[in-house]
């Protein structure tokens, strides 16, 4: 038997969650099969199963890997470029697309919720980490309102296509300054 | 044959509108069928289809019923109250639910995407013009922040049950006054 080494492994896995990435962007949760994900990925039925039991936990796998790339600072400049990295990943990656199916999966299915309820909380402590100089419940109340805004700006792509961000950048830039 | 009164027609049309929304929010679009609505509805089959050839012509019916119920004008007290009415909205009909529902089926619909573009549109319009002593510009600018928000409070509401909107508040008066 061939040694197949832990990257070989990791590699297949990565497959199957790019795979199902882009599938579920483009058909949504509900109207992709395991047999769709199967196809997508290339690999075989058994060697998909080997990696997942079913579709929740590939799209969980697919909301752990969710990286938001938040800037080091809170600057314009900074709240800027953010969105610019949203909107590059929004058509790069047809991610926008993609949250709108995890959203809309997660309203109606506890487990999924709970995982996207995790990653918010980070995200919100992430983003309130970044605001030192701030009172704590200032600072989680504007990453409270940066996060949404964010949010809001991958709904906007979703469902308008390329959305220009900077009255975004220039909202976040208030909600930081209030 | 009873003569069948217009208000009896729009009564009915409305009990089928109602019965989709509640099971658009709870189990999403993918996973309903007509069948399904025929359940959900209490009408015959022959009924429903009377009114609705099939479930892309009622998730359209319930879009254009989204009422916003925009302040008529905006200052910290009506933001919050509305951001309230969103809230009450979650709680009492499922709305932000629904409204998630609806993001993920236009991102991979053409034809509702058009529809909620068109809504968005309008509702961003009615924003900017509470605005009037803004340039056009930042008008428009104020208003796309304020529309994106709101929806991102939606999906919090969505995907974490109860959310206290006055963070969501404090930064649609901040956007405001940007």
């Amino acid at each position: 038997m061939p040694r197949v080494t832990q990257a070989h492994l990791d590699a297949r896995r990565q497959q199957i969650i790019d795979a199902a990435r882009a599938r579920f962007a483009t058909h949504g949760f509900a109207r992709t099969s395991m047999t769709d994900l199967v196809a997508a990925s290339g690999l075989s039925t058994g060697a998909i199963y080997r990696y997942f039991k079913g579709k929740d936990q590939i799209v969980a796998a697919i909301c752990e890997q969710a990286s938001q790339a938040l800037p080091t600072e809170l600057t314009a400049r900074s709240a800027h470029d953010f969105l610019e990295h949203v909107r590059t990943l929004a058509r790069e990656e047809d991610h926008a697309r993609l949250v709108a199916q995890i959203y809309a999966e997660a309203a109606v299915s506890p487990s999924l919720a709970a995982l996207v309820r995790r990653q918010l909380d980070d995200l919100r402590t992430a983003v309130a980490a970044l605001l030192p100089e701030h009172e704590p419940a200032d600072a989680n109340r504007i990453a409270e309102a940066f996060v949404a805004l964010c949010d809001g700006y991958n709904q906007q792509l979703a469902v308008r296509g390329d959305v220009d961000p900077a009255p975004f950048a220039a909202a976040l830039v208030a909600i930081i300054e209030s």
